[in-house]
Order: C-alpha cells, then sequence, then structure tokens
C-alpha cells in the first residue's frame, strides 16, 4: 500500500559554490492524481550527476534553470502506478527527466519505457543505464570515432561516465590513458578495467606523465573536468586530426566567475582538431541501438562498474556533496524507496 | 635576358616578437640548373601571409619550421623557365609553396598549374587566389557550413581572408558581421563589401556591440585572432549547434609565451558547438571546384578586394611587419621581379 504523501526536495535559492544545503527544503504534499493523458510514476532510483548543480543555477543551460521554489530535478528510474497515458500501463518501468519526490504526475514527454536489455533488469544496473553509458557511448563513439590502434585519454576516468569511456574505447581497440584523484582509483581503471595507464593528477605531474605514457601523441580526448592545466598538456600532445568530446565542465559548476581558459587553442588549427559538445539527449534517436550494444559489452564482461547506492530520498543532498568532493565509490545513486521489481 | 644571379631572403636565427630584421639576410649567389624532373621558376610575387611568422619559430607547425640557414619559405606565383619535368612545360604560369627568391629549383612537389579561370588571369588577381581565396572558401563553407538566414562573424574582417569569408557568407544569404580595427575598415566592409555591419575593436566595447547586432544569436564564426575577451564574448552568444572556424591565431604569432585562453569554453558544451581547425592544404582535392567558384564570384562582382603591392623582393621584410601592424590595405603582395605576362 502507498503512502498518501509526497517527499519531496524544492530549490529556495541559488547556490553558492557547494552550499546546496541552504537552498534545498525538504518537505512533503499529498500525492497529486494524474489527468487525461498523464501518468503517476512511483520514483525508485534517482540518479546524481554533475550537471544537477548546474541545473540550480540562474542561467539557462541545455534546458531550463530550475525556477525557485520548484521540485528539484534529475534523472528518475521508476515504475507506473496509475496511467491515463495510451503508452504507458500500469507495471511498466519507466526512466526520465523527473524531480527529487516520491511520486511525480508527467505527460510522459521526456519518459520512456525500459528498453528491452537482454534479460538484464533496467534497474538493476544504474551504473550503466542511468544515463552515464549513454553519454559515455554517444560522446567517444559519435564525436570522437575512435579507431583502432588510437589512444584516447578520459578525465575523471574512475568516474561513472569516464570509467566507462575508457572501456568502450577497448572494445574498439584503443590505448587508453585515464587521469583521476588517487591512487586507489588509478588501479582500480588499470587492473579491474582494462585501462592501459593511469595518471594520479593530485601527486603527479600531469603534462609529464603524459607525454611519458602517449609516445605516439593522443588522437582522441574525452573532457569532463575543464582544468586549462591538463587541457593545455593534452593540445600540446594532439596529433593531426585529433577529436576532443566536450562532455562536462565540472570545474566551473560550482563558481560564479569562469577561470581563465586554455593557452594551447592554438594547436587546434596546426593540428587540425575538432573540438566538440554534446548532450546526450542529441542522440535520442539512436539511443536503442546504444542500450542493445551496451547490454551486449555488459553480459560479455568488457564492461564493469562500480555503483553507490545512497539509501533514502532525504539523504540526497548529502550525498550530492560526495560527487563534487570525489568520495563516491561509483555511479551515484539514491534509492528513493523500495523497488518493489528487485525484491 | 635573366640575370645569372638569384636574389634571397635567409633566416639567420629564430626571431623574437616582430624583430625580423634582424635575423633575415638578404644576399645572392648564382642560379641553380634544374636536374633531372626539377623545373626552374621565375618568381613574380610573393605572398605574405600572416602564419609566415610562425614558420619562423623553432617548433614546426602544420608545416616543419624553416632551418636556420634556408631561405624563406612562402607562397609564389611564377613562369616556368627551364624544363626537366614532364608535368611543367617552359611559359607555365605556376604557384606553389616556395622560397624568397628570384628563382627556385623544384621537383614540382607543392607546385600546380595555374588553372583555367574564365579567362582570368590567375596574377592578376592575386587578392583572391594566392591562397587567401581558398583559405576563406574551405574555412568558412567546409568547417562552418552556414545556411541562408544565419549570422556569421568574422574576426580580422578587413583583411585579405576576412574581407572575402564575409562576400562569401552573403552569396550564402548570411547576416555577417565583421570586427576591425579601424573606422575606414568598417565603412570599407560594409559599404564597399557588403557586410551588415562592423564593429570596430579598437574604439568599441565589443561584447556589446556584438550582442545589438546579434540579436538572434550567433551560428558561425570564423576566427583568426586568438582574442580571449572576443572568443569569449562569440562564445556567450552562440546559438545551439553553432560553428566555429579556427582559421589562424595571429595574436600569438610573435608570443613566446601564450596568454591565458577563453573563459567560456563551457558554452560548447551547453551549446553543442564544434570549433574546428583546418589548413587550406587539407582540401587539395576540391581546389578546381572552390577556383571555379571564385571566379565565377569575381566576374559577376560578388567578390571584391583590395591589394597591396610592394615593389621588389628587397623590400619584403619590410612589408611583412605592415602586416602585423595592420596597415596594409589589402593582400599584400610582394612583386618579386617584372611579370612579363602582365607587360
Amino acid at each position: 500500500m502507498m503512502s498518501n504523501m509526497n517527499r519531496q526536495w524544492r530549490l529556495t535559492g541559488r547556490p553558492v559554490g557547494e552550499d546546496f544545503d541552504s537552498v534545498m527544503a525538504f518537505g512533503e504534499e499529498p500525492i497529486k492524481s494524474p489527468g487525461d493523458g498523464e501518468i503517476l510514476v512511483k520514483n525508485l532510483h534517482l540518479s546524481l550527476d554533475p550537471a544537477n548543480r548546474a541545473w540550480m543555477n540562474e542561467g539557462d543551460t541545455y534546458k531550463a534553470a530550475i525556477p525557485l521554489g520548484g521540485v528539484m530535478e534529475g534523472f528518475t528510474v521508476g515504475v507506473v502506478e496509475e496511467s491515463k497515458h495510451p503508452g504507458f500501463s500500469v507495471g511498466d518501468t519507466v526512466s526520465g527527466f523527473g524531480h527529487w519526490e516520491d511520486y511525480s504526475v508527467t505527460n510522459g514527454e521526456g519518459w520512456a519505457k525500459s528498453p528491452d536489455l537482454n534479460k538484464q533488469a533496467f534497474g538493476a544496473h544504474l551504473g550503466i543505464y542511468a544515463i552515464v553509458g549513454p553519454t559515455a557511448y554517444f560522446g567517444l563513439l559519435n564525436i570522437c570515432k575512435p579507431q583502432p590502434g588510437e589512444t584516447v585519454v578520459v578525465t575523471t576516468a574512475a568516474g561513472a561516465v569516464g570509467s566507462l569511456v575508457g572501456q568502450i574505447a577497448k572494445t574498439k581497440g584503443c590505448r587508453v590513458i585515464g587521469i583521476t584523484g588517487s591512487d586507489e582509483k588509478c588501479t582500480w581503471i588499470t587492473e579491474e578495467l582494462g585501462f592501459d595507464a593511469a595518471i594520479n593528477y593530485k601527486t603527479e605531474d600531469v603534462p609529464a606523465a603524459l607525454a611519458k605514457l602517449c609516445p605516439d601523441g593522443i588522437d582522441c580526448h574525452f573532457e569532463q573536468v575543464g582544468d586549462s592545466d591538463i587541457l593545455d598538456a593534452v593540445l600540446n600532445l594532439m596529433n593531426q586530426n585529433g577529436r576532443i568530446s566536450m562532455c562536462g565542465w565540472i570545474s566551473a559548476y560550482n563558481l560564479s566567475e569562469l577561470p581563465a581558459g586554455p593557452r594551447a587553442l592554438l594547436n587546434i588549427i596546426v593540428k587540425r582538431i575538432k573540438m566538440e559538445g554534446f548532450i546526450v539527449f542529441d542522440f535520442m534517436d539512436q539511443m536503442a541501438q546504444c542500450y542493445a550494444d551496451l547490454a551486449t559489452w555488459l553480459d560479455d564482461g568488457r564492461l564493469k562498474y562500480r555503483v553507490d547506492v545512497v539509501d533514502d530520498l532525504s539523504n540526497a543532498v548529502d550525498a550530492l556533496h560526495t560527487l563534487y568532493a570525489g568520495t563516491n565509490q561509483g555511479k551515484l545513486i539514491v534509492k528513493v524507496q523500495d523497488d518493489p521489481s528487485l525484491a
């Protein structure tokens, strides 16, 4: 039996730096009923992603800023509890861009039924399927188009997206160098995930280490941080016709003023580099193939992941801090409430 | 009758800043004879281009650095005086990447016979044909792919390349905004060349002026300078799926240490921008179509240009200074020696 109350996190102000706590209010209100053409979703899992922080700022990004007073937004997975929409039935597992709350009413826009994944339960592998797998897949394959034998560099390489980027690059026969922030993460991506080498940016000289580890230069770079010194090191080592996939800029999301950028952009001309940004939603029309490939690679052991599950919606704000501190161990998921499909 | 001496400019050191004078030596040696498979070219015109300065530096760019003691390099147009090469005949007008000298011996690599151009003499329209036209053509059309109604921004808009970029964008039905460095240049590009608007970056607030002149945002940007503040202004105004053609970075060619880059690269992700570098030689296989289009547009009045001809090879170094000072009035060409075909 469901409770008739809906717990919610609302955004009450624009955060400064990482002080989200003072602008996020946890409360509850009665569950709404779906109108014609709508469904009621019981949210089971909430994905916490670096971009969430950017949405809290006043300016619009690739989506509108979260309005003040509005429920915080995020990628969620849930089950349809009530449907007045012809495309969804009670009991369907669905995912979409929803809200930080127990129950959501939606007209289905931005939501989809879970794909059929070689008998894998969608909600059981959120470390791959919750946006991060498609982000890694399209950002690497569609933007960088890595070729066998090429050298690929990935920042936040032990993160939820970066770890998959490296493994997908390995499926394409590339040499993969990961940049990450601890020796433990370096060991994990090389020994468990098959990266060819790793650099701990907190203890190593990144330009020197990259130069040593990339004797044939860099062909593809997957950027998630926006650190100018690391970008300069990469630009200086890039080969002719290199490709840079611009996925994230986590260094900037908490800042009100952006720092100076990389000095070495001249290389983009000299080496005919392509630097291109993307958002995973740009590739919705190719999502079925993406899920099918990810499921295949998960089945045959080519993709591994770690997931860091935080119990209960009430802990979501605390959990978001660990994402920026880099202390989460794997894809950060909030288990909103019990998932009957996994019981 | 030809003299038997060959005047040459040799690079004797690596210049610091704009002090080329102390590292360029003017001398002469006997004209060499072509061996089997070689031709002797009498150089008539020498094109001075911003990238020339970059080639003087120690590091290789998209081509090897000019060796110390070697003859200075540049795009030249000449006539074949002697041929032991099956592809060239005496009297052919040829162009290629040659040297700052009266006579060159070459095996023909990097050289081509002048294209057939609607009865236009190649050497008579070097303001278009001496690399600058193809650079503008490929950099705008192949990288930016401008669509009718889109807004295009061009830096160094009154320069040899920039002025053609804007005019080619107009042939594609775009709205074109040029950024340049004097009121006279602003007037020329708007009143004579048909740009929709111009900004004098020396007297105007570029971000404010761009925002006012681009009410629908910017779709395409053609970059030749590398000024971080202007790039930031452009990045902040770019529309979703905007394209930036990276053609030149003239601000850096004279510097030993590069300045900090643009802060606003995050826009590349948010707006899915593509920033891509190119070198005109990447498109050699499409050169015939390029020359044909340029000749057509020159014939029908859609392309206009100014050419600033400096008389005699001995004045080439002095002329190069005017390029960086921005005081040349149009495409800078050195008339190496008399051109019999134009007599």
